[in-house]
């Protein structure tokens, strides 16, 4: 399961500051992997708030159920998450597993049951022995602390080739407040919650309605702005935790997500997001390149959105971009596929800042020398105007490698 | 572009006989190969018939917008095919290039224009120079013959790895008519009208509008039940002539696609129809193995067919079969993701004849080594039983191997 470390990895990965009333540890349970930390406590003061975002799957896994279960009480005390297995089609093995779980956590951190939250990532179908976590949580409780988001983000990686965390800290009404997230993912990415698993935690006061607004606002945009191959998986999870301890130092209670006071909070979350989801389609499985798809003049938002993962996803395009071949023809051919209002004679695409197609042909000014020496750069900008719009939409990928391939073709065997 | 012959060829591809009323010739144009023949000339005789199904590509080729407008015509005395060049994205150029083909070819033919059906396949974008069919369209007019299939199916091939045909004679009311295809494509394959270029003749005499009636139908379970990557090409075009030929011989003139006296050759066109798709999944570029998608239990044929292409169409799926993975994981993950009505709890896959999961869980009757030794095969079949209805429907597909990015990362350059 160790692959070479994405060549994509962005050059810095901050660490994360410690987040008033978030406690944390890891251990080694041994759930699959050997000697490696595979699962993650965090704990939250009493009075946090919480909000998800969970996989549109129709098959999603036990811990994804209980999840969506527990969501609507609106308050956390403790995030339970393991790697090497997912609990997903697990039949009623896996529910009794997350119940088992959550009563061991409620037990360890001295809380309801129902304010315990849980993901599991990792092979799908396998039963998950709920044993390691009876033997683990109780020392785990007692070993949190604030500063251990280093050991948390790499404690949840499976495929991953690098441990993804962002962070910021902004004000609100004159107090600061610090945002920290954690996320993982490589494969089985797509467009309907493209996470795999993100959590991210805050000390501003927000009440779980307005919490929940802001988490589902921004995910558009980030986490489900990101594509490796399609695939959505069972245990797509995003959770955002708010302890309120902001509030001590003079932070006011905000219960509105439009409240004007958030206009920082908001900008500042999204970008965590944003960096977060980046890092994990940086990290696509076998990936060489980075791609930033950008449409734009379709005929609305969401139709400019369904054309660029079409073009995200469309595997003639991902192999073009591995090959370093400024192949736009295939371009074309996924907006066409798409099925939202185009007008081929209306249509311009560039690599990067290079025209290569207008008005429904080849730009005859475009240089293939020029091209060329962009697309072996590391970093690829797809641009397409459909010309018949304001709508606008941009989302991130990666190519389709022989990397992709390798990892995939013998995960499980 | 020369690539090693697919391991999914079939053993036996069939020599076409000569329909009635069809003739034949291919020439090497020089379009993009060297050393090759790259088009192909067909002649009808006068009195000849023809329907079509065309890209849903909103961005479709020039030939493809000149076919659309020219089958509500319902007459065909020609067709001209080339390989290399799409003729897509060309924009002016590339409908005068079509005007310029068209007219070349019924000044050889001696027909109208408007009786003349063009089909290009290769690149996207590059103009198409029509000159080369000016020097060569005369010739192959005076030497096109009946016994042309062989030459013809190789004519049109691209990445293709071998040629594709199928043939049936059948009777109607007592009369014995002949039907023959030839097709291309393996890559850009996908739903809606997965198929690259496929052309059917028979000397049946059918009205065009039931003979529009019975290819629409039967390319829903043929030509658009494959996939080999989800992509749709711009230049999709089957057509199906019917030179009524056999009339001669006493078939009678058919006007409606439900006349009682079709049975048999509706049939007969569904199998010839289905053969020629197949072939063109087993010609997916990179494909060790074939894999038939059944899925069954459905709310609806509608809902199971979308189930079966989610299916065929993961690339995590695909590169599962490609390892000899039973990865049944990977494909409740894919019925998740289509969207469409499912019970996990009722669930139930199985690969070949063994049943690997059943009422959302795994099967634990189930042999991890049978499933391995059936994995090793080169024809897989993947059943889903929903559990909710009684929809069904089955679709054709590969995997997804190293040979197709190796086809695709250096296709163009």
């Amino acid at each position: 399961m160790a692959h070479e470390v994405s060549p994509l990895k962005p050059a810095e990965i901050p660490s994360l500051p410690p987040v008033d009333g978030v406690r944390m540890a890891v251990a080694e349970a041994g759930i699959k992997y050997k000697g490696r930390k595979d699962v993650l406590l965090m704990v939250f003061d009493p009075g946090t708030t919480v909000a998800g975002v969970l996989t549109r799957s129709k098959c999603p896994s036990a811990p994804v159920e209980w999840c969506r279960d527990k969501l609507s009480g609106g308050e956390a005390r403790a995030l339970v998450v393991n790697s090497g297995n997912a609990n997903a089609f697990t039949g009623m093995k896996g529910r009794d597993a997350v119940a088992t779980t959550a009563r061991v956590a409620a037990e360890a951190v001295g809380c309801e049951v129902a304010e315990v939250f849980l993901a599991s990532t990792g092979v799908i179908g396998e039963p998950l022995d709920p044993a390691p976590f009876e033997t683990v949580l109780g020392g785990l409780a007692k070993q949190a602390k604030p500063d251990g988001f280093a050991d948390a983000a790499s404690a949840i990686m499976t495929t991953d080739t690098f441990p993804k965390r962002a962070t910021a800290k902004v004000d609100i009404d004159g107090t600061e407040v610090t945002i920290c997230g954690i996320a993982k993912g490589a494969g089985m990415i797509a467009p309907d919650m493209a996470t795999m698993l993100g959590f991210i935690v805050t000390d501003a006061p927000i009440a779980a309605p307005a919490l929940h607004k802001l988490l589902k606002r921004l995910t558009r945009d980030s986490f489900n702005a990101i594509t490796v191959d399609g695939d959505t998986s069972t245990s797509d999870t995003v959770l955002l935790f708010a302890t309120g301890k902001a509030a001590e130092r003079g932070a006011p209670l905000i219960d509105d997500a439009k409240d004007k006071r958030l206009k920082a909070f908001r900008r500042a979350l999204g970008t965590v997001m944003g960096e977060l989801a980046r890092m994990v389609a940086r990290d696509g499985e076998g990936a060489t390149k980075f791609v930033t798809v950008e449409v734009g003049g379709a005929k609305s938002k969401k139709s400019a959105k369904r054309i660029a993962m079409a073009i995200a996803n469309s595997p003639l395009v991902k192999t073009a971009v591995a090959g370093e071949d400024a192949n736009w023809g295939r371009v074309v051919m996924a907006v066409g596929k798409a099925g939202e209002p185009a007008e081929r004679d209306r249509l311009a695409i560039w690599f990067g800042d290079i025209r290569v197609a207008v008005d429904g042909e080849r730009d005859p000014e475009y240089s293939e020398k020029t091209v060329s020496a962009y697309m072996k750069t590391p970093e690829i900008v797809i641009r397409v105007d459909l010309g018949i719009g304001d709508g606008k939409a941009r989302v991130w990928t990666c190519d389709l490698t022989h990397g992709y391939i390798a990892v995939n073709a013998d995960y499980r065997s």
